[in-house]
């Protein structure tokens, strides 16, 4: 199945547009999970096992993996995903971009090594830095578009000609001649609502992750209307921390849970 | 020992602007090395070891390692530089970009874990997912600024007003407003000489990486005669697979010395 069917079936099986990011920082980890050697996996694998009929997707953020040496705690939960929770896609939060014969070799590490479903990718070097991306059929590619920091109005909000901004070329680009396959979709971040609105105008029913909400201080309900598709899906928002460390102690997988089921009630409210 | 000056010393020390870039695939390595579990580990200090004199670089590139779930022989290869080839500065080539805090886990994945003394990180987030990495006041950071790929021009050509393409705001914003610390340095392709020029032009004496010559069909004397400073370095010219593969049996890293060896002379001809 590709990543495209497998997100649309977990939107409506779960009735949710609610994408749970995995940043595992262990000293924020509940003290009985200090010192465990699988400590990464134990937190992240009971965050998806206490959230995983909430959810549309879970995206792994590979940076607080590769930051502790944790490439294999990053395999094995995928790995528990895809067989605890199948039909769940997982996208690995990566952001990578290079040349295309390097871009090659990340698609191996995010697709084949990791089995990711989806990966995320930075623009930034043109089209033959994303295309071997797409030599995968049935995986996703997900370009960023427009961020939700600060900064990232330093380069992407700058206009290109005709009163287009760059983030708006990078969405007509791969809307219209990028996306040859269904493959593509765009990081739009929540804290700019007119924005993920303009972005939905120009690429049609193209699936838009959004992050932002939570910790970022992104509004749900400005998000989803500006972002929803006619059926009421298109989105992927994400929420990280304020799921993830929603609670302190041995029930954190608990508290979790209830914040993301707030998330998604408060998200499906304005579908 | 900072960064710049690792390399200001390894310019005069060497007498060389030659960056060698390790990209290392098994597929292409001599029989003798395979089906050895580190592999890649000892292609790559066979050749630092034939190579590092005539260097003022080494440029390992973290997709070729994380493909192959070979983490470890990157770690090892790197050690192996800083103790055996002390001075010569390691750029990791990984083109990192993300939000703050998790730009904060890429730093902490290339300067603690690696222990490279330089990153290469795409700006495509801006300046709050540049700051992170300049938080290691010893350590390099190198931009993408003019990619040396044909997609490159898909964003980077675009104009931002007023004549000013999008490639030279990068330039500008790196070494008017960002660059506060001397820290950083750009990359810009050989393939484009009329390009390197114009950034040199904007960003005076900063450090350039220079990829694109020899498989990517760079032109040497364009480049140097662009992009050199008025005391004749500026310049990181890499070159990988023209000398990792110069040769294919067990005399490869006498073959990559020789290549080497040519391309550091033929550098030296135009500065």
């Amino acid at each position: 199945m590709t990543f495209t069917q497998m997100l649309a079936n977990a939107w409506q099986k779960n009735n949710s547009l609610l994408c749970v990011g995995l940043d595992p920082d262990p000293a924020k980890f509940p003290t009985h999970l200090h010192g465990r050697d699988d400590a990464i996996f134990a937190f992240c694998a009971d965050i998806v096992d206490a959230t995983a009929d909430l959810v549309c997707a879970f995206k792994p953020q590979i940076a607080y993996f590769a930051a502790r040496r944790a490439e294999d705690q990053l395999e094995a939960l995928i790995a528990h995903i895809h067989q605890n929770h199948p039909g769940i896609p997982v996208i690995l939060d990566a952001k990578r971009g290079d040349i295309g014969s390097t871009a090659e070799q990340y698609a191996i590490e995010a697709f084949e090594r990791f089995k990711a479903d989806a990966v995320t990718v930075n623009p930034y070097m043109g089209r033959d830095s994303v295309d071997p991306y797409l030599a995968y059929p049935d995986k996703g590619v997900i370009l960023l578009c427009r961020t939700s920091n600060a900064g990232g109005s330093d380069l992407q909000f700058l206009e290109v000609g005709g009163n287009e901004k760059l983030y708006e070329r990078v969405a007509s680009l791969s809307a219209n001649t990028w996306n040859t396959t269904g493959q593509i979709g765009l990081v739009v971040g929540a804290t700019f609502p007119a924005e993920i609105a303009r972005v939905r105008e120009i690429v049609g029913d193209m699936p838009l992750l959004v992050p932002g909400i939570g910790a970022q201080g992104g509004d749900i309900e400005a998000t989803v209307k500006a972002g929803r598709t006619a059926n009421g899906t298109g989105l992927m928002i994400n929420s990280s921390r304020a799921i993830l460390y929603a609670g302190k102690d041995e029930h954190f997988a608990a508290a979790a849970r209830r914040v993301a089921e707030e998330t998604r009630d408060a998200i499906n409210l304005y579908r």
